[in-house]
């Protein structure tokens, strides 16, 4: 028995499913994927092997592992006391900081989590319009909650039915929330305008990522974002960025920069706390002045902003600022996705890697890139279990997100251009193997 | 203008009403209580001036601040590349001692808030029983979230409509929810038995805080807790303690230890992480064997059971069930209460401060302790207000929670008896001034 599955068979005895966090359970390799510790852009297994990370949680380690800025804002930490649930310059400096470069943000909230994040904004935009309904796009991914987890992702097969009867993608959620919930696919402007006629003056927001990274990294038509940012204008609905996993991915503000589409609000995560666990909101002023104790909508807790979690961001902020930052994250973007694809069109394999700034999906089987969710009923699952299986026994880390969806992967700022060959070499090899 | 006026000028124009959370904004001093630093018991201002810290982090701060095992824990998580998003075997060495550790948990899940624990373990109790509705006791506080922020502590004029139509405690939850929360007052099972014969087959759990800190620190009557045990078996109905605070506040097991009452699932939280942000929830194994990938509820998440959360919430444990944890905080506990009940009979005044463990409350105006919500009605906020901002400008910080209710305060195993006694020559001095 190896180490990683003596640890598998203690964790099953204590932990529903024998994980975390239900998505950690990785199909590809039949356990979780046990990880002994991280230093730059390698994490190491408990056997010692060494993986070059293309995983880099989930896009929540832009900076790689071990970032000096990072440890050295730990330590800083630790030696004032890590206190909690106390405000201190230093989250005033961050709002400041984030308010400067995210073209949406007026005023800044900071929460635990991406969930919570869309949670609580979710509730200043009903408090501010007056309006329950929320308008949301297929595919799209918005966190773990009721207000949201509702007709993202149905099975293919349920598509169709999703339209009327948005698909409850976890049991315990009541039926009476989906009533809350409108959709419509991403990309056609058609059917988001009927959606909207038939919910005159019921809609509150449209929420959605502005690059579906969550179902093959799905970007918007030329036209799309202008459109809705008029659509959403003209019917009183509130634009909803969720740019938790799009924030600082390409440039310091975001898709809301890298598109030039300013929505009225947005959340921001994943990397915002350099690696450690750091979400944020905001957005224009008006609505953001909802929050107690300035208006009447809730949003507060003990943990929200802890000093363990600010000053690693403002590290976080201060490397995305540098010159060098974006520069050598294009120069890797340049790299791997040039290689990858002489790769497919040398294998003349069906498989695409739709990327935008430092993260890209693996989509199998498909020989254009998607445009819609519905695109992706012919993703071969299979196969991309296979490759997951494939590079990680071959040192590269990416993950199945346990249902071998076309998950989406990434690189960190410490991540080199020989991390980038060795992914490559592995990446053609395996794709011979399996076609 | 001082710093932090200055500091109070600058966050007003970044985050709404100038703060981080809502019940950051004290009222009682007419801005937030800006800390530079923490040390052991005490916390420091921009100023340099120095207070007894009896706030402590509204419970999560346990062990005080800049503790040897935490600093030495963040530490060792810095060392290893504080890696996100990825199962160690430091996660299942803390599973494995929560449940041995805590008398209902035969598995458990982590999360980063407490508000994110109760949504998710409502979730699985949902699931789990099929059914909908949630049972909550008026004064109980379960967290900032649409699924239970209602119904929980309405204003005392709304105290009766509150039975029939549950008072929504923040905008921007939708009307719908209300119709999902049914209410009974604590320390009542006449109460409680009607509405669980109206809503037959409807409920699928009782939530409630064993000790409810956060309306008056109110402990259930003789034999209250026996009766729900047995009310909610017969019934098919979960019973749900929300431990977020009692968690460790007098026993390594919580106030199920306390009480000797093993409810069907809890959440544990504030305390956990030694001081660092960290929640769970847990309970019999075939509830929690429904969350996914064991089952079909799902709880996910990117920055559950981060490496830098819970190495600290392993040195804490570590901590707590060493012989002298608890006897330091009983001693401290019998010597600030002797001392308190001594100031009130001397002075006569109409206050009283309820205790369970490290924590108690401030209650004005009252000669008996609240036994239920109601109760509270004739607590004195304005005197409340008037002795937080008197103990605060005499260097013993507590919190008024925005608002001078009976909030909590408490104390860290770093506390000593010279701390005790400041707090014991403040308030009386205080409480002899305001009446």
């Amino acid at each position: 028995m190896s180490k990683a599955e003596e640890l598998f068979a203690r964790a099953k005895k204590v932990m529903p499913g024998g994980v975390c966090s239900s998505t950690r359970f990785i199909n590809a390799i039949g356990r979780p994927f046990y990880i002994s510790r991280g230093s730059g852009s390698k994490v190491y297994d408990y056997e010692g092997r060494e993986y070059v990370d293309m995983n880099c949680a989930h896009g929540a380690s832009l900076l790689g592992h071990k970032h000096p800025a990072i440890v050295e804002a730990m330590a800083k930490s630790a030696e004032l006391g890590y206190i909690c649930s106390a405000e201190t310059e230093y989250q005033i400096e961050l709002a400041e900081k984030l308010c400067r470069l995210i073209p949406c943000m007026d005023k800044v909230r900071f929460c635990t989590s991406g969930s919570e994040a869309t949670m609580h904004l979710i509730r200043a935009c009903r408090g501010f319009t007056g309006r329950d309904k929320l308008l949301r796009l297929e595919g799209h991914f918005h966190g773990y909650h009721e207000m949201i987890y509702i007709g993202g992702q149905p099975p293919m097969d349920k598509l169709e039915e999703n339209r009327k009867k948005p698909y409850i993608e976890s049991a315990g959620i009541p039926e009476v929330f989906r009533d809350l919930i409108v959709t419509a696919p991403f990309n056609d402007l058609d059917v988001l305008n009927e959606v909207i006629a038939a919910n005159k003056g019921k809609i509150a927001a449209l929420i959605l990522e502005p690059v579906n990274y969550n179902s093959g990294g799905i970007k918007p038509d030329p036209g799309y974002m202008e459109a809705i940012r008029k659509i959403t204008r003209d019917n009183g609905i509130l634009l909803f960025f969720d740019e938790i996993q799009s924030s600082f991915k390409k440039s310091p503000g975001g898709a809301q920069q890298d598109f030039g589409i300013v929505p009225d609000v947005c959340t921001i995560g994943k990397s915002l706390g350099g690696g450690i666990p750091l979400s944020a909101f905001g957005g224009r002023a008006e609505i953001m002045n909802m929050y107690k104790p300035a208006g009447t909508v809730q949003h507060s807790g003990t943990f929200n902003a802890h000093l363990t979690q600010i000053l690693p961001s403002l590290a976080f902020i201060d490397e995305v600022v540098k010159p060098y930052f974006y520069k050598h994250l294009q120069m890797l973007e340049k790299r791997l996705h040039g290689g990858l694809d002489r790769i497919v069109r040398d294998l003349g394999v069906p498989v695409q890697f739709p990327h935008h700034g430092a993260r890209f999906n693996t989509v199998m089987g498909l020989k254009e890139p998607p445009r819609r969710y519905s695109d992706l009923k012919n993703h071969d699952s299979k196969r991309a279990f296979e490759f997951f299986r494939k590079c990680n026994e071959r040192g590269i880390y990416c993950h199945d997100y346990g249902k071998g969806s076309p998950g989406h992967s990434g690189y960190s700022i410490q991540h080199t251009e020989a991390d980038i060959d060795r992914v490559l070499e592995v990446t053609g090899a395996v794709l011979k193997e399996i076609y």
